[in-house]
């Protein structure tokens, strides 16, 4: 979710979700909902507009990868387990090449993250497509955005910065020149096919003590879990995981720009009690998780960033300006 | 769904849908999901989009009113009762006035309903709103379209045409002239705020056979539930509940094709064995449930009106143009 979304849901619908079964509403990744005596149902819903979230001419495989990844990122989130979709799909016209083509590529992520197409919507309109997905969890493990305690270690999965590198391949910011085909491709598969983490989600599932996936940028979403549970952030500018090939794409406070504020990674940021802190590491250096550890919450609210720029032996605080993705 | 979207979806969709826990998928009102022993959950979605299922001056409450109601209609048409709902919506802009009659509209009809909001996404882009809608129903209780045999009965509750001679009133079709302030505003009331069936649904769980909602119109829907049954239908036309006020406001074909063709009624269509009969009508007399007996399924494929025209003493096949709404 991005910021203003965020504060719009919370201002004017979050009034809406009183009811019996719902054991986490309006706010976080996904609903958590009481569904039998042993398992909650996690569900997430996200709409990807053409020309906001992806450009007008993008490839039908690639929106359709990009749309089930972005709601699987979510479920991963939640330390879930995905199981069923729901697909609303709004088309200026009925393109049976360009359906083909769109539920071709579904159909393979379907398959390759086990969760299946229950029901569905077609209208005319703007092309738009939502994804509805449902997963299932046991009792209580769901990981949510407000678990985390002062103390607890943040860290993040994967690397960051990629996706936000894309957007400038579609014109979107200051351009920037990247000479190899590889590299390119890369961004363009960081943007289209996110990797959305379910295996580690499972895996932390008894470990982290809150979690969410980096879509607003890395910043505004350690924010959300700091907010959600009242508590500040620190974190380590120097240990913040970066592909050096992806350095050397601009200057450095663009790559910072990118790392920091831009979204569409759809990494896991998660936080953990120091006593499990031995147990992740263990999990890293094992190879079971590609994650590292960025920093720690704090009593104090906010998200501040340290580094070492300047003086190696004593790192300093670095005002960030906050440039995240947001939607209108 | 309107046809088009029918067949678009089984055709590139349907074989996504293969998955444990998949009791009913793609093709009938909802999809039906195991979630425990003895509770199934029943999901449904729909997307209105502006200019395309609502004019672009239509009020926020309006708007939100349709969205939710459609949905429910689709879970009275299932026998289920409403539990929990997302919401993606799309804006294209975040205008505060229209989010707050909008909101309250959407909280209104939740309470109304005993329903709650549990999640949703709001994004940029040409107003587009999805509703996706959660229901339960005890294990294998839910009505499908597939479920008639030949010789059910078949009936409708309330009353047809209503909604598709509002659209008359935004200058779809040909123009109608309505004198009378009151006929103009029921009429916009049966297209904004169609009266979702739940009770009636839960009243026909243990005696239809089969049931769904008419968005498509009557000819179409009822089609729906002969093909879904291998089946084919009769109605007799002097049967078909109509207002006389109704049939006042225009030609007696502009009529027929508002009652037979007419989408967005959101009455329920639903067949009953003859060993049921009596107890629906008991329901009906007692003034327990509005309904009445319009037809018949038969072995012979394809839905057939009808009609003591002309000779009140036999009754004459007559041949129906359909027009029903299609999207594209």
């Amino acid at each position: 979710m991005a910021l203003n979304e965020f504060s719009l849901i919370e201002k004017y619908f979050s009034s809406l979700g009183k009811a019996p079964g719902v054991a986490l509403g309006v706010g976080d990744d996904a609903a958590v909902l009481d569904i039998s005596e042993g398992e909650q149902l996690v569900v997430t819903v996200d709409t990807l507009v053409a020309g906001v979230h992806f450009p007008h001419n993008a490839l039908p495989s690639d929106i359709a990868h990009r749309c089930l990844r972005v709601n699987l990122s979510d479920i991963a989130a939640m330390g879930a387990q995905p199981r069923w979709f729901t697909l609303a799909l709004t088309l200026p016209d009925p393109n049976e090449d360009w359906l083909r083509q769109f539920s071709q590529a579904l159909s393979d992520d379907a398959e390759l993250f086990n969760c299946a197409l229950v029901g569905g919507d077609t209208t005319a309109g703007p092309l738009s497509i939502t994804i509805q997905l449902f997963g299932t969890v046991p009792k209580g493990k769901a990981l949510t955005r407000s678990g985390a305690q002062a103390g607890d270690a943040v860290y993040v999965t994967g690397s960051l910065g990629e996706a936000s590198a894309a957007l400038s391949l579609f014109g979107i910011g200051d351009q920037i020149v990247i000479d190899h085909e590889v590299e390119r491709e890369i961004l363009l598969q960081r943007f289209y096919r996110p990797e959305p983490r379910l295996a580690d989600g499972l895996k932390l599932r008894d470990l982290a003590s809150a979690a969410l996936d980096i879509s607003d940028g890395l910043l505004a979403d350690l924010g959300h879990i700091a907010k959600a549970s009242h508590l500040g952030a620190e974190i380590q500018l120097e240990q913040l995981p970066v592909k050096s090939w992806l350095k050397a794409l601009a200057e450095p406070e663009r790559i910072k720009e990118w790392v920091l504020s831009g979204g569409d990674d759809y990494e896991l940021c998660f936080t953990v009690p120091q006593e499990n802190c031995s147990a992740v590491d263990a999990l890293i250096e094992q190879g079971e998780l590609s994650a590292v550890c960025i920093g720690q919450m704090t009593n104090e609210p906010g998200v501040r960033c340290f580094s070492f720029e300047g003086n190696d032996m004593q790192r300093s605080l670095v005002n960030i300006e906050q440039s995240g993705y947001q939607h209108f």
